[in-house]
């Protein structure tokens, strides 16, 4: 054994150090199966310190580490490259809670924990932590955190960003920062948890954070809409806003086309009114007084939105099994068109006021440029979030709509630039966007983030090849001007 | 005149470069009086294009710069040093609101705006910007985004942080960043704005921000209470939390000291409560939905409150005459205190469970050493932060109770860290605790602001000697682990 894996095991324990390749595969393709990289080793040290040795031990023999919560990640940020030097650095031990404060509404949970522990946790607790992922009985908060999460409930709670208080994170050359503050203010000098959260592990590894908690739920109310068009949607939002304030807690559209699909695949699925428009929005309110009658509340909000043309026909659900029957459609849409065939997804973001615009010019440009495509739309309306998918014309063979994809993605994403919008809205970039990143944004905004990166790990062996590609030199001088 | 000053005219007009001693001196000491400096110049661009030409002016010339909203700051940030090397850079002529839009929520401002003009403008809009501040009718937006700004409202609304979407930003060799991105997901690389929030100018100059509005407020209900000590605040807030969710929109402790020196000094002040208690509790809730009762909902919660012993005495605001002299209570605090004679404040922030055992231990701590000092104890408790301050015994010398500061200073500090807390909750460092940073902050830490420091103004032109102090060298190699 030489003298780096002795390391590795004199940090974590041998039977820590996976290199097998039955052992180590499941950490080597992410789950989408769309990569499939290699590594020295697969480490899952059981503590900061642990994890700090293993750091140290990289650092000292130049081995880049690649960090894996729960590997349900979209874009490839989790998967080791192909040339086998690094390793996966599995945080899956690391899953504890260590400790709840009520009165101060905090969690203090290790990176390896599950988002489902988590809200369990919270729950146990009499509190609420909104994060809700369709992963979230696998991902874990390490990759939650270092993908800035969204979901379901960003609207009114925020992006994982918006949840965290504090961290902790052992930096590339191994030593650790004991961030874990649960303060609602601190004004102290640079807000560094900032830089780690959304970094995709290219920064420093996330060992534990200090979460936000809120009062539990208790009372929600749940509606299926049909719209007019996309336009009324965003006028119903701001309708909604100024009717029912923050006890919105969700707000999507779903296209006719995403609908149908889960109608036609989904065991069970029955569309919630009768005829079908073109658009529907789901909307939830909540709220943690359980004695408000929510119901009441939306139904005459609805009202208003109908006699303002906003809303052309609505149903509440009267129970929690309608309610869940209703968000069910939403969340199948993905399950549907998978069971379909192919789709090239793209998680996108403009200003909500222009999201009408996008999907006019989008399907406008797209069925220019290919009539037979699919446009499947659907999405966190009220957060100016589309999954916006095109599905492969029925009759297409699967390697002709792929190789169509790098055209129809710069399509999509072009447009979204000329919106002032994002081409990942929540996913991240991992891989899959790190090419495309270079061309949305401007060269002044990559040589910040080249000169983060260099400034925090300058050997470049934090996930190389992740979010900025390789940083090969240090940029010294960049922010000096020309003398 | 020199190059370097013909290159500054150049840049902005010579109008807007001002060297007499009189035009001069507003923008030279704090507005406490306790910081005065010097500079070459006081320079006042129109334009972010100007702006940054003043920034190459300066990088080329090796000359620091002070930037400057509205001198409102309570730690000396805005006050250039005493050398007289740098120059004053005023943004308060670019103060114009650049774009609202209603359907996505946000407000596009330049950072001379004053923080009322800006409140305004939402307002105009049918909106709320809910950043509230005392200073808040000559501050500027610059200054709110570069100390990080708190106020009244960060319980419901965030510190200005989380009301920021996007920002521009001169860097330190006068190119200009637009980040002006007005989006709610967006997870393209590291969130470089989070950098520039809160850093008091040291790594760059903002010159605009996208920021968030929301439903303007259609009811709001205020009462004052009196509680039997602090713990009970706690519980009590936990309690309205979850009977009256987010419609709290403020939660202000005042112990009595603070309020006896208000009804002594303010003209019109009347105590609210018969009997006078320990301890008292401002809350406020509000809604934008103009139709539920508020009033009702809060006498219904603290009715609740009071069955179970954690309110004993509470008046509910019957109008908005009522909710104003109430609130005046709260806001006057500060003045009464500089009539009353000189003090010493603290600006802190514990964990909100903390906060009993902080008020019970500094008391101790505090009156053991010194049985005379008057503690002034009153803040924002449902953020965790007091505005601690020590008014001088009535009948010592203004200096030799300033000579007492660094030892009452340290103690209280010193408790505040053993506690998980910060020294400066939300007024910044700046000059004032620049140096006390050092002994709170773990060393890790301090190196890594310092790489951030040195990674975007790696000549240290940008603000020098706040925050972080001189950093003289470049920390190239430190996050290298040995070999």
């Amino acid at each position: 054994m030489d003298a780096f894996f002795q390391a590795l095991c004199d940090a974590v324990g041998t039977q820590h150090v996976l290199t097998a390749p039955t052992d180590m595969a499941p950490y080597l393709s992410d789950w989408r199966g769309r990569y499939q990289g290699k590594a020295r080793a697969v480490v899952r040290p059981g503590s900061t310190q642990e994890l700090a040795g293993v750091v140290r031990a990289c650092a000292a023999d130049g081995v880049p580490i690649v960090a894996q919560g729960g590997n349900t990640g979209l874009c490839g940020g989790a998967t080791p490259a192909e040339d086998g030097r690094a390793i996966v650095l599995s945080l899956e031990r690391m899953n504890r809670i260590r400790a709840v404060d009520g009165d101060n509404n905090t969690i203090t949970v290790e990176a390896g924990c599950t988002l489902a522990a988590l809200q369990q946790a919270a729950l146990d607790a009499g509190r609420l932590f909104p994060l809700s992922l369709a992963s979230e009985g696998s991902c874990r908060v390490g990759g939650n955190l270092s993908t800035n999460a969204g979901g379901v409930q960003v609207l009114r709670y925020g992006n994982m960003r918006e949840l965290t208080l504090g961290l902790e994170v052992v930096l590339a050359d191994g030593r650790i920062w004991d961030g874990l503050r649960g303060l609602r203010k601190d004004n102290t000098g640079y807000d560094l948890k900032q830089l780690f959260i959304g970094a995709e592990g290219t920064l420093g590894i996330i060992t534990a954070a200090v979460l936000k908690l809120f009062p539990a739920i208790g009372q929600r109310a749940t509606a299926w809409l049909a719209v007019p068009d996309p336009a009324a949607a965003i006028r119903l939002l701001g309708l909604m806003r100024s009717l029912c304030g923050e006890r919105i807690t969700a707000f999507e559209i779903i296209g006719r086309s995403a609908l149908d699909l889960v109608l036609r695949h989904i065991p069970g699925a029955r569309a919630p009114l009768v005829g079908g428009a073109d658009w529907s929005v789901l909307i939830e309110l909540s709220d943690s007084a359980g004695t408000a009658d929510l119901a009441a509340e939306l139904e005459a909000a609805l009202t208003q939105a109908m006699a303002q043309d906003l809303v052309d026909d609505a149903v509440i659900a009267r129970s929690l099994a309608q309610a869940q029957a209703l968000w069910s459609l939403r969340e199948n849409i993905s399950e549907a068109q998978r069971i379909e065939g192919i789709s090239i997804k793209h998680d996108i973001a403009v200003p909500v006021s222009r999201i009408p615009e996008f999907l006019e010019r989008a399907q406008t440009m797209l069925l220019e440029a290919w009539p037979d495509v699919r446009i499947v739309a659907f999405g966190h309306i009220g957060d100016g979030n589309l999954h916006y998918n095109l599905s492969k014309p029925e009759k297409l063979e699967n390697e002709d709509f792929i190789a169509r994809t790098p055209e129809l993605n710069r399509k999509v994403h072009d447009l979204v630039a000329a919106l002032g919008g994002s081409i990942s809205a929540e996913h991240g970039l991992g891989q899959l966007k790190r090419d495309e990143l270079v061309r949305y944004k401007s060269d002044v905004e990559m040589e910040m983030m080249r000169a983060v990166k260099h400034a925090l790990d300058p050997a470049g062996l934090m996930n190389p090849g992740k979010v900025l590609g390789a940083v090969a030199c240090a940029p010294s001088g960049l922010f000096r001007a020309e003398k």
